[in-house]
């Protein structure tokens, strides 16, 4: 942590400073510029208070982290990529994965409707896990847990799905920068659960022309900050059925290891999200389209 | 709801519209303009099918809603202003409330000690209540029950405080419109709780210099669009303690009914939150100043 | 345009209302609903006052557009494609098209050491004109005028580049919505001059690990609205010389019909914007991997 | 400034960096912590090389500022208050300085009517300049030159408005974070000028129930940083003409040292802007209603 201290103020002050960073267990190293003097706190941060709180002190002018706050996740801990294994299928591997389905679930029926369009791609169930209290339910009936957006920083979620170790797909919140996202992914990994599969779904801007402006920047970003899986949810992330296809293919030319898609076999009646989602005979076309695309960039699907 | 249609559709085209509105419920009202051509849909949305469903269509450019999704938070509904009575205390009054104390509960001697600048001041005990099957319990031990930001759009927990019938404050989400926040005070009322209090604190924004972008406009177009109280937390919202005076002064002046302010005898020490919060006797410093300007607008302290 | 009323007006209010919309020069038809009174205004646009003062009536909630408020550029006018030719290479056709170069000219032998990159792939000569008085003399030196993300509103340099009927490589603003980037791209249009590329360049959002949110969405929703050419910056848009080789891969697989990337031969000594352009070697590498990317969805390079 | 060195660089790597912080002209100072490895650069920034190059190298992955990136705006340097003097008004000084008229100019007649309101308290004219080649004319006729919000990074302008001497009203850009308002102003700080005004006027965010979001955390940040005087125009920043009042009174309360507020006598029909236009009456009543405020802060009106 770097501690910038406000201009114009004594030796004195500057001693207080560093005797409070050398009780919370830090090293102090002075620097002292031309108008400002600041003071670079170090050692391990686990286990020892937060330097921020001396953003408090009438002396500090801010209190700036020189490195990320995970570390787990990270790829300067970890080189090599993650790979998370559901039922023989691979995400993070070389080959796109793609999950489809409804939103919500509506009939019996309609769930052996969309099967059909899933028995062709082989694909895991995912459902989302919305309290603490059911987790070790949904965990029995499903493949996959999914984190809604709304969830992101629900830390006592994230810890209940970090100790059963099924894998987790986290989706990020419509405001949760990409540090944070990542924070929450290092929740569940520190409660012993490396099965994390992170995933991009929108976030919200001032543009309105998209229901959320998907923002695919994060695929590379986090690939080149971290060694999980990353997936994209062009669906919710558009909100307009007939944008799901070419962002599709843009996930999956920028790097992403995978897709979730709706696809619904009657749109407008959906129980929810109707507008966003395909009709079978639409996927099945995406499909072909994108296996040339994720060859192009040296993968399969 | 006003559903507009694709250019160049046919006239059979357009009467399959209006069937489907027709079948939902409603009554179509086509008007044919020079380039477009739009239906109205007249009729009651409650317990029916949700137009916007026919965005699916390939026939349908969007549709827009004409009025509020809310009615019972309306001003439109019910003209004059409601007010919560919390133990002789009342929230959307003449007088301007002010409810001051640590973000987390530290130590029994801390709460003793802020207790002394709350004891002042006579305000009521706040406590955020994280999950649905705590509500009661929290209910029981505590004056006000808080949603917090990060559960504006958890449903379920507001049915739950909603049937409780205890006041509830509820804050505002950092991604989430004033529209929105008025649709999750409409689940609590609807549940049957007319008790809630609305609460600005701080909106995310490209901007970096504070910790949010406390939206001070939310307040008065809050006190145009329904009959809520409405306060504001200057703490959360801004971030720095030092910007705490100012902006609850702004949020007096634009009509707030009420402030929740941060408090703590030692700021560098809290467990959380510290830079943001007072000492208490910048705190009493700050009623000192607030009383004026409460005055200036009408009101009480 | 639909002018909604405000609750409980009277009929002789909605009288008063329809007098002027008629006195503007549309024609009014009252639609009842259950809660709200609106009144559809039909009518040409152009050449007619802004239906959007009677805002300004107390009487009046909202009023809400129903149609773009763009014509030349719309899909809707001209179905199929715009192509725009610069000394024989198409924009809008079969072929993605790259420009290359330093953002800023530096010295003689480095505009020469670019372009041998730049001769392999033989690409036209883009300058960016920051104020009226100059489009000539630009025009007069320059293949393609690039009005700057900071001129997009600026109506007079506008009208301008219009006038001159050179190429006009417009960027969006950095808080310009797809409806504000295309009314800019109108007044060109409306100018005289059909030649207008479309750049995305990234938005400012909330996230701070990227320069911009480079919003690849608005490809595929502009090539949906309008029939003009679509390219991508991906080195401003991102900031960072890592980003730019997924990112450019992501536009081509969307639709972009071009790709703008910053190139500088020793990136740390750049005069500006060094930190997101690449090196030779590393753009020719970029080259060879776009072609399969392109190709995968039926285009050339 | 603060170079934060990637993970596992071996010390030749280091001593590379140091090697060209030192050929830049500034001094570098390593520091290692227990997984990051820094380097300190110290030195004055003016008229040497930008350190943020440096990310532009692959050993490096960011370089963070310790000190704000202006000097003659900043309130360390000049810790009273700075006051611009215009035809015997001062904005800065204890008193409240309030701004009102159209926004477009359309006719004699409604000069001279506007002009009534403004006689009453006794107003100076601002003229904003769009281009740098009007910027002495306008300076003969006005008493304020403003600069839009539009030409905020404009710096040709800007440059030029700060030879000609003459007050300036710097209008905040709907994208512009608060400290490159301030490099803004330090641009005409820079060219010769002392007499700027800053002025906040809503930036853009997700929220659409106001036309832009009125930033009033601006204010007292603004006055923390720099020592210029700060202005706020709530007309512009909510579009709303029922909001003008509660955030005109919100924005003296919090500090601002002045107002700019749209009057119309026909809203209805104005050339630009009308929905948030005041009419006469309201604006006197708005006057009446502010002096309380500006008088519970310690100023007069």
């Amino acid at each position: 942590m770097i501690i910038v201290l406000k201009s114009g103020i004594s030796d004195a002050e500057v001693d207080d400073v560093c005797r409070r960073i050398t009780e919370m267990g830090y090293g102090p190293h002075v620097i002292r510029g031309e108008f400002k003097t600041i003071v670079a706190a170090v050692g391990e941060e686990r286990g020892r208070p937060d330097l921020r709180l001396l953003e408090a002190l009438e002396t500090v002018d801010s209190v700036m982290p020189v490195q990320q706050p995970f570390k787990l996740a990270s790829r300067e801990v970890r080189r090599e990529s993650s790979e998370v294994r559901i039922n023989g299928v691979t995400v993070g591997g070389r080959d796109v994965v793609v999950m489809a389905g409804p939103c919500s679930v509506e009939s019996e029926a309609q769930v052996l409707e969309v099967a059909e369009a899933r028995k062709r791609t082989g694909l895991p169930v995912v459902t989302e896990v919305l309290e603490t209290e059911s987790v070790e339910l949904v965990a029995e009936y499903s493949d996959i847990l999914q984190i809604g957006a709304r969830n992101i920083q629900n830390f006592t979620l994230l810890r209940r799905v970090g100790e059963i170790g099924k894998p987790v797909l986290l989706k990020r919140g419509m405001a949760t920068s990409i540090q944070e996202f990542l924070l929450s992914a290092e929740y569940i990994l520190s409660a012993g659960n490396p099965n994390v599969i992170l995933c991009e779904r929108g976030i919200r801007t001032f543009e309105t022309s998209t229901r959320f402006t998907l923002d695919l920047n994060a695929v590379p970003v986090l690939k080149k900050l971290c060694h999980l899986p990353v997936v994209v949810d062009p669906s919710h992330g558009t909100g307009h059925w007939d944008l799901v296809a070419p962002m599709a293919k843009a996930s999956v030319a920028c790097g992403a290891d995978g897709l979730i898609i709706e696809v619904h076999p009657r749109p407008e009646e959906a129980l929810s999200d109707g507008p966003q989602s395909l009709k079978p005979s639409k996927f099945a076309q995406l499909m072909r389209e994108l296996r040339p695309v994720a060859e192009a960039v040296g993968r399969g699907l």
